[in-house]
């Protein structure tokens, strides 16, 4: 398992984390793993990143208790990014928002009818 | 549009895209996307990236025919990642597999019973 993990930090030390809802496949999060966050994320079942502007492993979830209990945690073709299956517990995003993606889209392609805001780039389909 | 876009590359040239299939909610991809391949996405509705290796911008499915026509791009609270939906052609993956995360899991949460290949760490629920 050791080499199994390490292969995921041989061309860089930290490692994109794609945190995705397991129940509905609603993408959450990105944030970053270096193998210390992975290798503690394994061990508790909890979501564990390092972050790279307080530069220290932080627990999702540690200040507003919206953890996160992992399904299951998978490798890309290329060992350079992990997705991460999860149970979240209330909003995932520090906002109070659900997820982290939810600002309205920056491109839309038109299906049928507009849905932009108006600051949307909507393409119509050809 | 043009502030909203450069909103993404202040604080590094490359962001992560996911790239989520928008019939399924089935991840992908992770690639990357500077200023300009983000811009050819949004004027072309398929997605372009940025290879690290190859520095240079790639449209994906160049090659193989098996594009991705974007239904949705978004930013998130962070303005440091972007989800992308897209309507998938052929497999994702440039293995053939249908998407880039086809590995046995890494790691996985027992539910009832093993599901691991013995190279999977699984962690029983408690």
């Amino acid at each position: 398992m050791g080499t199994q993990l390490s292969a995921f930090f041989q061309k860089q030390e930290l490692v994109p984390a794609i945190v995705q809802e397991a129940s509905t496949g609603e993408v959450l999060m990105l944030a970053y793993m270096n193998e210390a966050s992975l290798k503690r994320t394994m061990e508790t079942g909890y979501t564990w990143f390092y972050s790279r502007s307080r530069q220290r492993l932080w627990q999702k979830g540690e200040e507003s208790g919206n953890v996160q209990r992992v399904v299951s945690v998978t490798g890309d073709c290329d060992s350079d990014a992990l997705l991460v299956k999860v149970e979240q517990t209330g909003p995932a995003c520090h906002t109070g928002e659900p997820t982290c993606f939810f600002a309205a889209p920056i491109y839309e392609e038109e299906l049928g009818e507009h849905s932009g805001d108006g600051s949307t780039y909507v393409r119509s389909r050809t």
